[in-house]
Order: C-alpha cells, then sequence, then structure tokens
C-alpha cells in the first residue's frame, strides 16, 4: 500500500499504533502449543483481536528464525493472513537487513515480493548501495536504522563527525536524503530521547518516523507526540510486549486488545488536541 | 570449532580459502533444476569438489531467504551436510545481523546454537548490546562488519569522527576490543584498499580477518596477503562468484575445483614464502 494510504488509515482509526509481533514460543499461552502452528495460532488471534487499533504490523524475523523452517512457514502464514483479510493493514518486516548490491537485492525480493510486506528494517551501515536495491519496488518503503532505542546506540549512532555535520545519525539521515527514490525512506528512530526525536523531525519534515519502545522499553507516548507528530500524522509508534503479552491465560487476545485499547485512547486524545 | 583449529587446518591445507556458497536459481547448471532441492544439490556437489582446498564456507542467508521456506530448507541441508561430513571445516553464517539485546539473542541462538554454525557475520550500526549476545556461545565466533568491500562502505564507515579516534570503522575496531567475551571477535575487512587491511591489521593483530572479494569483487590476492597474512595465517580469504560459477553446465563442480585449486596454489606459494 502507499504512504498515502497509511495516513488515511491513522487519520481513520485515531491510531498511529503498530503492534510488534515479536513472537517467543516460552511467552504464548500454554494451550496454544497444542496446536499445528501455535506461533501462527497466537499472531491470527492477536491481530483479528486488535486490527481495528492498529495501523501497522511488524513481525521481527529474529523470533522467526529462531525456530528455523517451522518459523518461517509461521512468518509466511502471518504476512499472508494479514494482506489477504487486511489489507489495508500496513505491513513492516523488521529484519534489520543490509549488504553489497547483488545480495541487498536478493533481500529486497524476498521481503518486499515473495512475502509482500509493504515495508522493511534497514542497517545503513554499509552505505548507499546496500540500501538502494530496497528502494525499487513501486510502493514499498525502506525504514532505515537512524537512531535506536538501546543503550549501545550511543557507541557509534551518536558518535560526532569532524567535519561539522553532527552525530553519526544525522549524517546516516541527511546523506539518505540525496540518495535515488528517497521518497521510499522512512526512519527509526528511538524513543529514548524524545528531544532527539524533534531534531530528527527538523531534519525530515515530511517523512514516516517509526518509534519502537512504548511499553516494555519505557517510552513516553506524550512525550514522543510532542516533538514527532505533526498534522500530516507522520508516525507510527510500535508497541510489542506490553500489547501481545498483556495476558499469558486463555483470555490473552482480549487482553492484548484492551492493552491496545489503552494506547489508541491515548492517541486519540493527542489527536484531538491538534 | 575452535579458532586453533582453524589456524590448524589452514597449516594442513597451505589454504586460507573461503567458499562463499552465494548460490542464484538463475546461475546453477539447468540440469539441477528437475531435482528436489536443486540449491543444496549445487552446494553438495561444489563442497564435495571443493573441501580439500577450502578451510571454510561461507552461505550467504540472502541468496537463501530468496527462495522462501524452500530456501531455508536448503540453507538447513547445506550446514547439516558440512557439520556431517567435514567437520574439519569453519562454517560462517553470512547473515549480517543485529537488533537490540533481546533479539540478538533470537538470531544468535538461530543460526549458532540451531544451524550450529561456527560463527556468523554481524553488524556493528546498534552497538556493543547488540552484539554481546552473539559472544556467548562456546567456540563460537562473530565477524564483526568493519570496513566492507563495496562503494557504500565510503559513505559512513570512512566518515571521521571528531575525537581523534580516526575513521568509524577503526572506532568500531578499537570498542570491540573492550566488549566482554572480545576475543571471539574476528573482523570482516573488504580488500578494495589493500593499505586499509594493513592498518587494521595493526589494529588487531590477533585476530582473524575475513576478506571478501577476491575474484568477482576484484581483490588482488598478493597485495591482500602482504598486508593482512603474517606467520599466525589469521586470515580467511572468500571467494565466491569466481569459483562456484566457474562453469555453467554440468562440469560445474570440476570447474569450480580448478578455479579453487588455482586459488589454493597462489596461497601456497605465499605461505611458503613466509
Amino acid at each position: 500500500m502507499t504512504s498515502q494510504e497509511l495516513t488515511h488509515q491513522i487519520h481513520l482509526k485515531n491510531s498511529f499504533l503498530c503492534i510488534g509481533l515479536d513472537v517467543d514460543m516460552d511467552k504464548i499461552p500454554k494451550h496454544l502449543l497444542n496446536k499445528e502452528d501455535p506461533i501462527f495460532e497466537f499472531n491470527k488471534q492477536i491481530i483479528d483481536a486488535t486490527h481495528h487499533l492498529a495501523v501497522a504490523y511488524k513481525p521481527n524475523t529474529a523470533f522467526y528464525e529462531a525456530n528455523g523452517l517451522k518459523g518461517w512457514k509461521s512468518l509466511t502464514k502471518t504476512i499472508r493472513y494479514l494482506n489477504n483479510n487486511y489489507p489495508e493493514i500496513f505491513t513492516i518486516a523488521d529484519a534489520k537487513r543490509g549488504d553489497i548490491g547483488n545480495t541487498s537485492k536478493m533481500y529486497a525480493s524476498a521481503f518486499l515480493k515473495d512475502l509482500d510486506f509493504d515495508s522493511i528494517t534497514v542497517s545503513p551501515y554499509m552505505g548507499s548501495d546496500s540500501v538502494e536495491p530496497f528502494l525499487t519496488f513501486e510502493n514499498k518503503y525502506v525504514f532505515l536504522l537512524a537512531l535506536t532505542s538501546n543503550k549501545g546506540s550511543e557507541d557509534f549512532q551518536e558518535l560526532v563527525l569532524d567535519d561539522n555535520s553532527g552525530k553519526l545519525y544525522e549524517k546516516v539521515i541527511n546523506m539518505s536524503k540525496t540518495w535515488a527514490n528517497n521518497d521510499k525512506i522512512m526512519y527509526v528512530v528511538g524513543a529514548k530521547n524524545t528531544e532527539e526525536i524533534g531534531k530528527i523531525r527538523k531534519l525530515v519534515p515530511n517523512s514516516y518516523l517509526l518509534i519502537p519502545g512504548v511499553g516494555a522499553q519505557g517510552g513516553n507516548l506524550k512525550e514522543i507526540c510532542e516533538y514527532g507528530l505533526d498534522k500530516d500524522f507522520k508516525l507510527i509508534v510500535n508497541s510489542s510486549r506490553s500489547i501481545i503479552y498483556a495476558s499469558p491465560n486463555d483470555d490473552f487476545a482480549k487482553k492484548a486488545s484492551e492493552a491496545a485499547k489503552k494506547i489508541q485512547n491515548e492517541m486519540e486524545l493527542i489527536i484531538d488536541k491538534l
């Protein structure tokens, strides 16, 4: 789907919530373990119970790869289920890929063509030719890692460069704006420091930002919106664990829906005040 | 296997060749397409024909993911075939992963435990806590991306930092030396500029370097060795396309063996002169 359609959905649902499907076999309700594909069954019920409250879903590929072949089957079934039943949902493959050109082309084909995700997260370390192959698919997008929310983001992303171009993550953003098809680039921006979100918003006023880490990772929604949101709604805020593991019991989908509803309510209040 | 065993194998075989199994369905001999698993069949024949000339194999995960579920099956069968039949071979999952801690842990488990690779390539952009989960497995190693061989490596890796700590890739190397279990870190070093290899060798005199790009990517073996090799042989040089696609016909394995032999001969000459 196009980014315009995503914006339309945000208006319609009064929500810019993304639900992270980081599904760990050890954390899903025990009664699902008898099912043929417990992870897909879990995702299906979570999606059915929350799709009206969220605009995007973001499976993290690591959690699927950790289950080998079965995990890839669960991932494939999950994205197909989303695309077939909820075409209005924006899908993000949280894969953090990136390699030399001919290899990135393979990753891009795997996630954006075959699996048919709307977008993929990409690491910038290897530079322009490692990202550009992901930008050649119509109505498909890249979430480029700019500033992440983990402690280690300080190690390299926040290093200051000697040419007065600021910190490394700022250089990543500014340079990416010069690449071919840069209108397809969105940015991953950690919620650790909300002032930095404001700084990044100024660098890319017209780009979508994906903010992980509301909930378990501790980001504060109001502050994030103060710095990152504007009337164009070009913001997606992700929550994973606090929604999908809201309950370890049979009522997990209902509780996930309640947890998502609580965040969506907060978002609606924020949107109303704009 | 341990890095000591790898060094032993290099002595034994007079070779520090790694063969990249970047297998593209469009490039393998047509007669294999009738097989149940063409990619595994291709890999099996390549491995059987070249294992005595190489010390390591490096499947690039992108090429397998591009074939979806079937691709993961081919990758799984390939690593099992290597581990069961050639335990003296060092295996590298060229996956370029890296994410927040709990996610990197999942990737590490997938590649180093379940698939049982000896090592994995990891991107440093997200910092220490994104790499450390990969360093907690006994006798398993990380190839950290330092300086890559593609054009885009100039974009960020070669940026100069303002604190007199040199270029970003040097900072990545120097900082990684302070991380827990850093004795398990090896480095990916592009062969684009052989003088940089010498510089990196000085930063990490006791670490293995993995140099991609001899052959199709144009690296020059003699120059690489002049800067990167010492009597400890802590160097692995990778070649992919020039070996595995040496012939598009039925004789592909024989031709791959000849191409590998040619490189191994060059390596033996270089080793003899040390």
